[in-house]
């Protein structure tokens, strides 16, 4: 699991829409994309993400939905992400079967050691700086926090939270799997410049990972 | 299919909590219980739907869930309730399976012509009267739209929409299998003597059915 993962964000994309939005992200290389709706009636919510999933399908970028296990079987996405107000892991691995990616937002500690026994597929690292984008979460990791789950946690990371192109390259010397952006492409003039920009930024920072902590 | 049908409403039932005003209905005789809950994340939805499984099961009470096909699979739930923002019901279906008793509210004839041909337990004929506890409805029914929708309709038919123990007779009268109600149990004072009180009512208004058409 590595490079640069998409969390879409409706009010974001604007009038550009979630879908082309997206269509300019994997584009420019987005490797994973989830679909966050947190307004949308369940209707809508499966319709976006049944056209994602005929978008994506055929390009083998993974389709997450947030929250809900339920558009996701609808949709036939490739999992869900779930956050710690969400279906307990268990349930949804349950219902998706062990073939589906489950992800888990980590916000303390506790969810780093709970997680460790957990069949799941990679954790969520929320959020590593603050960010306008999610109020609802706790203190932010920051980079030695993130170190921290690198150094304890034996599932890939995913890193999100006020990441863009600046400072994505701290995040990934710092141990992270896949960097997890919203508004860094959602909110970009060009979604497809700014997902190439990350993704190339990303690739270097991993090349020069063994030599970075020397700098 | 028949009697009152219990939709929770957790703003109405106030401090009494949904749990408590479930209990007191199904001892007044409340023969179903749809559990609704549209603040609430996913893991208190659930949560609150395990506590009522383990209530209704014994007693043999479906309990369905108010438009989360998810949360009825983690909760084990005898079905959903969808309306037309919800998941289609063919989706539902198929990830709930053929026991599964999946409901469905029509706001529109359409809705109701369209329902015909579907594989779905009831209709939710919604609203009947005008109601303030749901602002997103279509036109009321009315006593006239129901008994036209009982004329037509190869499905039982669950009335809702500003029913309580004074009109219920009516609604009995024009057609209706099951009376569901929110309000009339949730925000009453004694919810075991309202639910007493309805199911009084429509038992006498069923006896009486053949001969209303005179009075």
């Amino acid at each position: 699991m590595k490079g640069v993962y998409l969390v879409t964000d409706r009010q974001l994309c604007g009038s550009r829409g979630v879908e082309a939005t997206v269509s300019e992200a994997v584009r420019g290389g987005a490797a994973w994309v989830q679909l966050r709706e947190k307004t949308a009636t369940t209707r809508e919510f499966i319709k976006t993400a049944l056209r994602l999933k005929t978008l994506l399908a055929p390009l083998r970028v993974p389709l997450l939905i947030n929250d809900r296990v339920d558009v996701a079987q609808a949709a036939g996405a490739d999992g869900v992400h779930l956050g710690q107000d969400d279906m307990p892991w268990a349930y949804a691995r349950q219902i998706l079967g062990p073939d589906a990616i489950i992800g888990l937002s980590v916000e303390t500690w506790a969810d780093v050691e709970a997680a460790q026994d957990q069949d799941i597929d990679y954790l969520g690292v929320s959020p590593i700086y603050a960010t306008p984008t999610k109020t609802d979460t706790k203190a932010a990791w920051g980079l030695d926090g993130l170190s921290r789950i690198r150094s304890f946690s034996r599932h890939p990371l995913v890193a999100i939270g006020g990441i863009d192109a600046d400072n994505a390259a701290r995040v990934v010397h710092a141990g992270t799997d896949c960097i997890a952006v919203v508004s860094a492409i959602c909110a970009a003039p060009d979604p497809f410049a700014a997902t190439r920009k990350l993704c190339e930024t990303i690739e270097i920072a991993i090349e020069n990972r063994g030599t970075w902590s020397e700098i």
